[in-house]
């Protein structure tokens, strides 16, 4: 039966099990981030000496709190959590987080079995960890990331949602997305996955509204077959994109140190990969490129690429990276070629790659999106900005992003550069434009997303 | 014979022929270049109408100067240039560059002819272009690219040299390459290569000793036997790292309109970088990360490389990158284990990747750090440290930089994350550390420097 994850994710109402007042603490942060984050529901502190934390009134015990209570967050030492977790059960509690370490991980097999017993009891509550991060919803406000705020950026909200395996890569890739303005809808470090695994959480983010791409960073399957059929059936309607770590011998090693999970060869996921259409990523870069453009981009219709740019050099770099992942170039028709050519010199090359050449202006630009986009034989669109020539003005921020306001195909921006560059890069991103900085990471994304939605067709 | 091109980058005197009074003009950019950048020779803008420009004083011809020059720049109307490489000649200018176009790239073959002529018969005047941004040089202060600073920022003073087939590709890798911090010693836009292609300037290069390390951006190889003879020499003591456009079939097709280049297949460049010791690069981001890391880490003396973490999902990524890039995972000897292990919980991992686990603080990383030097069966080190753990403070950056600051073995340091890490790594970028936020591109980084290492052992 599938765990009902809802409440690990949008409870009214939170116990935080190990509520610290010492602000050096877990049990601190985590009530913290709930009272100071723009969570909404009831709040319980539990903790046996204090009457108050943070203006919050405190409870002794779980079955102290005269009210119902959603989700509980662990995070007294390892040896009181499977009492605790009697205690949930008890309560009725409906999900629960664990944060503390001390188990299987660290070869405590005794304490384990304590916590699988006292789990056992209550099988309709489902509890994620021990040994996590836990969640961060930014559409509820639960947040159990025990890292602080100036350290750790929360990204803004989105339809983004990230499994993780690994807390400490989660968490850092987590603030390398806020800091690049990725939407999230929800993060989840999941650790020892004791009842609730990645196919559980993939499962429960298929369902869920606010996740319209789902990201996984795993070390091991836990359960292959479970994973492979969950994975099959989710990937018809909503895409999953997986980073696997311990492809290598060596790095097969290295899991086992990590999580002890049992690390599959890399032919063997490239097979399971191709046979559930799991888009694999080889670098998080790659898996929040993928993710932010199947996230925003329309579906293409084929393979066939228009490259509009004004760097030959860089034309013909994406072509190379277009043609490298199984991309073709378009064709456009002579009637929506011509009036490209009749805003352009001899000398531009208004064919594929489009080369308007080092002295483009706006006008020659917005002419050959514009054509392109209504070119019936162009399924997708590789726009090449080069802010740095000065025939380019500041006001092809607003021509572009107008244009593709109702684009019905997708169109990917590259460019390069230092600050002024950048800082147009970060207008069109403001704008929904997703911009890249390689022909070949631009050219990977439209790859991902073409290939994804082929299979749909 | 070579072409002597040293009075291309390091002039005495230049001419800016077709010195313009209007901002808008490229005749005005390049001579305002020469006025307020850092060049420290004399200036003749050469212009038949104005008495001075930039408060500096007018010619109306070459041979009116009453001085030698040694570098004359061309960027008059493409019709006048033949007449100007003449004068060039006859005034025993010692090297040109021609920034003007209008010739074979255009299809323009009778005026190509006569520039030919023209150039024929002053053969021991090295001309570079037409058609091209030219050279900027940041010691001399030689700056003939006709981009406003406030675009295309200037990077600082170093030892990578870059040269670019593509003006518009190299002038936004440029600028991008001044905004991440890197140094750069000669960049040179060679256009049509008339005179000087590809090779004449690697071998001026070579010869270079502000520069350490070559990189090429190349769509297609003028004289494939004189490239592959001169790198093949020249990579025994200086790295050349080459990035190909063109290598896909529709990219090869691309590169004949775009520069009229014959690509060459993937295959045969393939091919001629293995027997060359030319190190291929297949982004533009990875050719900076071969650059930098050949002009500043030491050379390693074998492949084992030791990975330092405090996040275990990224000692896997690592360990599975190096694994695929070739090199080995380090064995430490008991002796430089046992002192990090004094230091460190049961729980951490004192093996190869080695997770020092997420609430390792200053003193264990430090530890872990100064044993892996010491350790000779460690050749190279990944650090992976994640800044968003509250045991680590500030001080690790003096830390680790001062314990690097005398390295004998390569050391990269991979982090990521929002603005508090990447205000760490700009911190060690700043005191002489590469840094790199993708497990990936550390250790292609690191296998370049390895690889070609190896080979030079």
């Amino acid at each position: 039966m599938q765990p009902n994850l809802k409440f690990a994710f949008n409870a009214k109402s939170v116990a935080i099990v190990g509520a610290s007042r010492n602000p050096g603490k877990i049990g601190y942060v985590v009530l913290e981030n709930f009272v100071k984050g723009n969570y909404k529901g009831k709040i319980y502190p539990i903790n046996p000496e204090a009457k108050e934390i943070l203006q919050v009134k405190c409870f002794s015990t779980l079955s102290k709190i005269p009210h119902d209570v959603e989700l509980a967050v662990v995070v007294v030492p390892g040896a009181f959590v499977p009492k605790v977790i009697e205690e949930c059960g008890q309560k009725k509690v409906k999900a629960a987080i664990i944060i503390s370490a001390g188990f299987h991980e660290v070869g405590n097999e005794e304490l384990t079995r304590q916590l699988q017993a006292a789990m056992g009891k209550y099988p309709h509550m489902p509890v994620i960890g021990p040994n996590c991060l836990g969640v961060l919803d930014s559409y509820s406000g639960v947040d159990t990331l025990f890292l602080p705020r100036y350290r750790l950026n929360r990204p803004k909200k989105g339809n983004i949602s990230f499994i993780s395996q690994s807390g400490a890569l989660g968490s850092a890739v987590l603030d390398w997305a806020g800091a690049k303005d990725y939407g999230i809808s929800k993060f989840i470090s999941y650790g020892n996955a004791m009842n609730v695994d990645e196919t559980d959480l993939m499962e429960f983010l298929a369902q869920d509204k606010e996740t319209s791409v789902i990201a996984i960073y795993a070390e091991g399957i836990r359960n292959g077959r479970k994973f492979f059929e969950s994975a099959k059936r989710i990937t018809k309607t909503k895409p999953v994109i997986l980073i696997k770590g311990g492809l290598s011998d060596a790095g097969g090693k290295a899991t086992a140190s990590h999580t002890g999970s049992l690390a599959g060869s890399a032919q063997v996921i490239d097979a399971v990969m191709k046979q559930t259409g799991v888009i694999h990523a080889k670098t998080m870069e790659e898996v929040f490129d993928f993710a932010r453009v199947l996230a925003s981009e329309p579906r293409p219709k084929g393979k066939r690429v228009q490259i509009i740019t004004n760097g030959g050099g860089y034309g013909v770099l994406t072509t190379d990276a277009i043609s490298f992942n199984g991309l073709q170039l378009a064709q456009m028709q002579e009637k929506f070629r011509k009036p490209i050519m009749a805003v352009s010199p001899s000398y531009a090359v208004i064919k594929n790659p489009m080369d308007l050449t080092g002295d483009a202006d706006n006008n020659r630009f917005l002419v050959a999106l514009q054509n392109a986009m209504a070119d019936p034989g162009v399924d997708s669109i590789i726009l090449i900005m080069l802010f740095q020539v000065p025939t380019l003005d500041s006001d092809i921020i607003e021509g572009v992003s107008g244009l593709l306001r109702n684009r019905k195909k997708p169109i990917l921006v590259m460019s390069v550069g230092g600050e002024f560059a950048q800082m147009h890069m970060h207008l069109l991103e403001r704008e929904g434009i997703n911009t890249f900085n390689e022909p070949t990471t631009a050219a990977r994304a439209m790859a991902g997303l073409t290939h994804y939605a082929m299979k749909r067709n």
